[in-house]
């Protein structure tokens, strides 16, 4: 069956958030007179509150909250713990949507603007579609269409986030790759039907060691970055 | 408040269905033998069996159905009306996927492309994902986001898909300009808290005097096509 669709996970695997949280802190603390806070740090922390947070809607334990929210809830508490107070809404809603302006890998926008030839590229992203809307236009990411978690009302890797994605775009699960830097997100996928393809991405989470560089299936392919993705699909007659 | 995004009308705002339609069906015509079918009156049938197709899903007699399911039970229904049986399922599908075929206007692709430097463009249009996604793919229509009728699971002029639209781009309702070329739509956007934009298209239904050529409300921009849009919008300081 031909692929038709490619469906992209996005945080790690399409933009760096890692480094442009930590410069985004940067500014947030400059801006706000915060001293002493290391923002390369800060942005792990906020990370590490993620899949706690998506475990509180997965779970059931909290209804539906948008990604955006959950950043939010997550950012309010790290700035207690650190003694932070006092800072202006606006800017702490501008911080918050640091999520919406983060750097792209230097391969995104050209792999993506030469697989999107071919192929409908997609988000299957756990953000939500404001936020995937925003930093495609910050990023310069040409998608098109944002499916993903708030289409889905949940989160990854639970099955309907990929089912309702092939099925928003008519297609079978056979006909859409997964394309990510996760092996999870590629487990949950491949049990839903789809392709996979593993696009490790060293730098994810700054030290050496900490990222995955091994895919742990059988995946279709396995690419050094999304350029390299459309080459190898571009040799492939069966793709 | 500055505008952020506009929402699109497309059938007829922004493409042209009524000659791509007809085109489909000379085509569709000679590889199925059909012969004796004026396929711009059968391009206007199908048309007119739109309006009454959403009307099953609005009132509530039929549960939410995308509109690639409507036009299908349209087209069985034209086919039978007029005798034409024996057609292929593939060949079927393909027509009905004609609607994923149609070409812009002229000023469509040029006057989106301005527009979207500025300002979130996305569809908010009773087609739903998959055909929203492929006709963007054939037309080279360059949204940011797929929005509209299947993400609020109701069919326009109903509030909640205006509603549901701006919501999913996390904006008031006034930061958004619904654009159409049917003052209908535009009043049901309007009663929504949005902003107005219409661009009437003279040729969509043919015959002069057909289209609707004048706005009916104090819509906030007349303009002449999506060029004229981008041009307009320019000049607004509020805009």
């Amino acid at each position: 069956m031909p692929i038709k669709a490619l469906l992209f996970d996005v945080f790690g695997t399409v933009v760096d958030w890692r480094t442009s949280i930590a410069r985004e802190g940067e500014e947030f603390g400059r801006a706000n007179d915060i001293t002493g806070i290391d923002w390369m740090a800060f942005a792990d922390a906020w990370r590490a509150l993620y899949q706690p947070a998506l475990e509180q809607v997965r779970s059931g334990k909290s209804p539906w909250m948008a990604l955006d929210d959950l950043h939010r809830a997550s950012l309010d508490k790290l700035l207690a713990e650190r003694g932070i107070s006092g800072i202006s809404e606006p800017a702490l809603d501008h911080f918050n949507r640091a999520w919406h302006r983060l750097d792209p890998w230097p391969d995104s926008v050209v792999g993506l603007t030469r697989l999107k030839r071919k192929y409908i590229i997609a988000t299957c992203s756990n953000g939500n579609v404001a936020l995937m809307v925003n930093l495609a236009k910050y990023a310069g990411l040409p998608w098109d269409a944002i499916l993903g978690a708030e289409p889905a009302q949940q989160y990854k890797p639970t099955r309907v986030v990929y089912e309702k994605s092939v099925a928003l775009l008519r297609l079978e699960p056979a006909e859409c790759v997964m394309v990510a830097a996760h092996n999870y997100d590629l487990e949950a996928a491949a049990k839903c039907g789809l392709q996979c393809a593993f696009v490790p991405r060293p730098k994810e989470f700054g030290p050496p060691g900490r990222a995955e560089l091994t895919p742990t299936g059988n995946w279709q392919v396995v690419a050094k970055d999304l350029n390299d993705l459309a080459e190898q699909l571009g040799r492939r007659p069966d793709f």
